[in-house]
């Protein structure tokens, strides 16, 4: 039996930052999180330990942040929770008594229960636990055709991965366009091009009917048009859904998405319970309907608000809404979004106008290395607040999302846009007469205006 | 005798962005750029001419945004203003008469009138001419050990540069560090170190005493504690002043510093005539004092303002002040900085707080082109707002300077940075578990707790 005041159930990006901030806010308590294995991997870096990286050894999260921090650290996994007693059976037998519980069980690959065939061997999920993947990993080896259903930011990454360790890939997204969660369909056209270059074969706008097997293996792929794509393994990455299966065991109420329900201060409705990551629910920070975005950056910024509000609430550290921010790089390009789409805030209702700007992201762009740049940004015609914006460019085009990220959590507007200052620079930045984000912005005023 | 609505004395960054977003802004309206040369140098690009780009002419500011706006282009000189009856007498004999005038004369280096040797043949200044430049870029060619006066950017840069061509560079800076204006000295001394590696030779806290002369030519400079470093050219990099003649020719009030005074709407003291970019007065963000701060992204943001006021004010679209937002990068690592440094801050009696944290500016870590990643905040104890930061990192640093720079322009308080949501992606920035932006927001709050 043991006690600790603070008791974190989950060792991703989530319990790892809602641990070390809980006890670098409250350093007096004690803090203990339980994960299930010896090993994390970094969640984002899956994907890079099939090409890039040698192997899933070099995508270890580190346990120095913790372990400085002076968080508890036990390897064990939760089995029942007591919330009235206010204690935790583990399975090694031990029995854990809390203050205060923060929920980061996260997520598990969606099994697509419609698709025949899933049983078969050679079919993965990109499950994040390091021994699955090592195994994998290890059988790839062997395979060479493979197909990668879903055409989110994980399945680009895999196909991009897979294609720079050798293999014959085909990325099939059900939707017209990849990425659609992040990219309106022109740009997402831009990103197809990127991918394609590198030798992903893309089949978009068509679904999967079944995977075909052969001797109890994966045989071929049949698309709903009855194409025939013949596959050693098939890849599935179509979706996540929240680990809740603790959670329920004690009744917490969970929203239409499976979620946790949560307050602006990452707590439940049963009193000292909180719950944050892709376990949590989040709404979005302009429509406020319920998100189903599950992204490590959300969920830190979950963790640190439940964190600091664990023993006094503060009203100055909520969350204000989720806002997806995504980005991802391939061949020395970058793409990212952050916040709305244009179509996604059409469908929402707002009266939207939106600019487009292609730029250099260095200046003059005689300069070696130097990469086209795409900015879109979106807007509410009603107020000038940016809603959301897109990005192609180089390798700055994830900080460049940010900077949008930035820009929408101020809920900046579009003249607020037009007058900021940007620092550029030739080696590091667009030219500051043509900044592709202060261009777009004034292609969105142009049009407000006329 | 021409009519023009807008016209606009200045072919550089300033003049380039007033001319365009006044045409774009008011289309109904006849714009005419009045500037002195054939071809514009991208003004930050000019160190760059000296050693990564082959020559000039790969340095030219293109005039495919003017062209497209609808912007008239003369090259000719204005050599006298009748503010009265409002027009411009030229050097080709033209007169011009206008509704609005914008001046953006730019700068010019500062003559250290103390400074003996300076006439000597081979002591160079930075001018943005083409044609200077040119001659200067060709006497180097047969010239090898270079002494660099100054270290501020230019200095800086200069000096990598020389030394990538080849040369035999040592760069002298009176202040204790290089870069002083940007980063604190603990900072300072790490970007010393990166432009050490690169093998320029840097002499620190000690001023010039004389430039050394043989034969009407530069042979050596002697410091002020009588050392002598022999030179075969002197690069005098020591400042700019505004260029003021024909604004003072009419009598605008220009402050203590030489700078034209203007108002929020960058409009000087004579009806219908506004004045931006280096020539234009500057005031802190946050002291309110005049800066003498010289950047083609404060110039461009005074630009874009004056144009969008020209025939209608608007108080959504004034300057709120002044930021200093600097970048640059040497042999893969970027540096930069936004807002105050610390000792600026304490200098102007701000009861500050810092944090600085040293993280990776991918992961994981292990990835390859890893940079380490330094950010420092500085943020007033009283309200939490963030004054400034200093950024240390791989070639996303430009960006994340920005990154500050919106901070800064959206008063965000440390509080605001704690919860912020931040998009993170292996190949592109720090870990969201890590990112020193938070860690070090953290740090900052840490110390106000405690």
């Amino acid at each position: 039996m043991k006690y600790t005041d603070v008791f974190v159930i989950g060792g991703s990006a989530a319990g790892v930052v809602a641990a070390t901030t809980a006890k670098n806010h409250t350093p007096e308590r004690k803090v203990t999180l339980a994960r299930l294995e010896e090993k994390v991997m970094v969640p984002c870096g899956i994907p890079y330990i099939f090409g890039s990286l040698d192997n899933s050894s070099k995508n270890i999260m580190p346990d120095t942040g913790l372990i400085k921090s002076g968080v508890d650290m036990i390897i064990d996994e939760v089995v029942s929770i007591d919330e009235k007693e206010k204690f935790c059976e583990m399975k090694s037998g031990e029995t854990i008594f809390f203050d205060k519980l923060i929920i980061a069980t996260g997520s598990k690959p969606t099994e697509p229960k419609w698709l025949d065939g899933r049983d078969l061997d050679n079919v993965y999920y990109i499950f994040k636990n390091k021994v699955y993947l090592d195994q994998f990993n290890e059988k790839l080896k062997s395979l060479n055709n493979i197909v990668v259903i879903g055409g989110g930011f994980i399945g680009v990454e895999m196909s991009d991965e897979l294609k720079k360790a050798g293999k014959d890939v085909t990325l099939v997204e059900m939707k017209e366009t990849i990425l659609s969660l992040a990219f309106d369909k022109e740009v997402a056209l831009e990103v197809e091009n990127i991918v394609k270059e590198e030798g992903v074969k893309l089949i978009t706008g068509s679904g999967i009917k079944q995977i075909i097997g052969k001797e109890g293996k994966v045989s071929a792929v049949e698309l709903l048009d009855g194409t025939i794509i013949d596959a050693d393994a098939v890849i599935l990455a179509t979706g996540y859904s929240p680990n809740t299966k603790l959670a329920e065991s004690i009744g917490l109420n969970l929203n239409r998405k499976g979620f946790i329900k949560v307050d602006e201060y990452m707590r439940t409705d049963i009193k000292d319970i909180f719950a944050v990551g892709d376990c949590a629910e989040k709404r979005d920070f302009f429509t406020r309907r319920s998100s189903g975005a599950m992204l490590a950056s959300i969920a830190t910024a979950e963790a640190r608000v439940a964190a600091m509000n664990l023993y006094k609430l503060s009203t100055l550290k909520t969350l204000s809404g989720t806002i997806t921010i995504f980005a991802t790089a391939m061949n020395g390009k970058g793409f990212g979004a952050a916040g709305l789409t244009e179509s996604q805030a059409r469908e929402e209702g707002f009266n939207v106008v939106t600019g487009t700007f292609t730029g250099m992201d260095k200046h003059p762009g005689t300069l070696p290395g130097t990469s086209k740049q795409l900015i879109k940004l979106i807007a509410s015609k009603e107020t000038g607040i940016i809603l959301g914006g897109e990005v192609i460019g180089g390798m700055s085009a994830g900080e460049i999302t940010n900077i949008i990220g930035f820009i929408i959590q101020n809920r900046m507007t579009i003249n607020a846009l037009l007058t900021a200052q940007i620092g550029t620079h030739p080696l590091l930045t667009g030219s500051p007469v043509q900044y592709s984000l202060i261009k777009a912005a004034e292609i969105v005023v142009k049009k407000i205006n006329s």
